[in-house]
């Protein structure tokens, strides 16, 4: 059985306050994988798309953290997805630069037949049709789909992403994004509505301020960790993303419980990527050093009061 | 030994998207002493002053709380402190339309002999020369003192208010009052420059996205609750600082461990107070009310992993 990972790989020219990059890798499903890849030992079979321009050297980076990259098609003669952004001194909010979609235009997600025994399957934020096909696609529905998306989609393609929602189990959204799906200002209103749109878990991601967990009957916060800096927010929501379903693909327990785990984990991922520009921080974490940040998310929430 | 609660007794008058008041009972050490006085069996002792305008049923319910007003000074020729404000839609920005000083413009906090046995202190948001006479008059200092603050007095008293900050232990501000005072915009950063000026703790409220507890080696951090609507956010930090001292006076332990249990209680009044206009909430809570809000905040952060 394998964890099947969709979405964008790219390039990424960032500017923060702290500084700014060229051209360097990014794209929600490379941050996806290799979050995903300190928590399973199972293949990540990638379906995504990029120009001849992508370089060996990033292939074989995600091939050391055992990305399976069959499903990876290679456009010789076009350019591969590009974003460039920058932002603000608050770090919450930016300003999209330039967005050259490139390869990912025309992108028909290709499954190889040995991606079919996927068990887990994450959806990372792509227009919904694309989204949709990947699900049609597969043989056998996969004992979890999560998905991501964003607002842009819900500006543009609001149907179709009704549609898709109908069809996964747990849906990862920003607080803004969750209160834009729902027409409601508090999270509890917005989850309540949302979780009757398909979903059966809503996760709302709020940055700096946490994470909140969803389902019909229950609630559960997760912390961000309060950090000296946060270098680059880039890629921190499908760090998240990737460690969540990373550790729910090793244990297959999609109880609430477990999801608790997974969320803390992924929160663990999430703080790491921020810390340096792109993937820099993902790619080569050490066991004790996830080991000892978990911990600190532990010792951040943890109390002890016994009620009578 | 008791509680010594100093701080404003005021008229409120609000108006929220939910609806609008006349004036009603409000001020920071109504709230203290009324969240104080389901955690503590002590003697509330209070330094205030109002108003011939003020009620003696406002009164009557603060000693049903075992409030004690030989601290209170009614001066019968003069008005009650009076301020009103009109929240926004998002509830966390507001627009005060009115403060009326009153009998708050010549307040000479006067301290009954019987009021030196106390060994916990609370300062609520006053002028710092206030709080700074409060301490001058205490014969021994309290095992603790809490002092709560805000951005207008970092406006117009800075001084004063450095002054007073070397002698507290534990200040309570909100995220933006924290990036005022110390100049840096990261949280982690605020507090440890912060926690140079003189507080050996520093409790950072971030309204419905928690509160941090640091010490120079440790943090804590403790959610709000996800509320279905918040209703009134007046008096949720005055609740939020009542439950927390009344909970370290009534189990005299100062260590960062109790206190975290201390934030967890407080954090509870917060969501009580903010559930209904003014003090409505608080007046009338049962100890089986309270057992359960916090047995939420337990169910909504608790996790289970098990680092090898």
């Amino acid at each position: 059985m394998s964890l099947l990972v969709v979405g964008t790989v790219a390039f990424d020219a960032i500017e923060t306050p702290f500084g700014k990059t060229d051209k360097i890798i990014g794209g929600a499903a490379t941050y996806i994988s290799l979050a995903a890849s300190y928590f399973t030992k199972k293949k990540i079979n990638l379906v995504s798309v990029v120009g001849g321009d992508f370089p060996q050297s990033a292939m074989d980076m995600l091939k050391k953290h055992h990305v399976e990259l069959e499903g990876l098609q290679i456009l010789k003669d076009k350019k591969t997805f590009f974003w460039s952004g920058k932002y603000h001194n608050d770090m919450n909010t930016r300003d999209t630069l330039a967005t050259e979609l490139n390869v990912l235009g025309e992108f028909d997600p290709i499954l190889p037949d040995s991606y079919q025994d996927c068990d887990f399957l994450m959806l990372g934020n792509l227009m919904p049709a694309v989204q949709m096909k990947v699900m049609d696609r597969l043989k056998n529905r996969p004992h979890l789909i999560v998905l991501d998306t964003m607002n842009f989609w819900m500006d543009i393609a609001l149907d179709e992403l009704k549609t898709v929602l109908k069809r996964v189990d747990v849906l990862t959204i920003n607080d803004s994004e969750a209160r834009q799906l729902s027409g409601e200002y508090s999270l509890v209103k917005a989850a309540a509505k949302i979780l009757q749109m398909g979903p059966k878990y809503l996760i709302i991601k709020k940055g700096e301020h946490g994470a909140l967990l969803f389902d019909k009957n229950q609630v559960f916060f997760a912390p961000a960790l309060p950090l000296e800096d946060v270098f680059d927010p880039t890629g921190a929501g499908d760090s998240f993303a990737g460690g969540f379903i990373g550790y729910l693909a090793e244990t297959k327990d999609i109880s609430f419980e477990n999801m608790k785990r997974a969320i803390i984990f992924g929160s663990a991922m999430a703080s790491f990527t921020v810390e340096k520009f792109g993937v820099e921080r993902l790619v080569d974490l050490t066991q004790k050093q996830v080991d000892e940040r978990v911990q600190e998310f532990i010792d951040l929430v943890q109390f002890d009061i016994a009620l009578v």
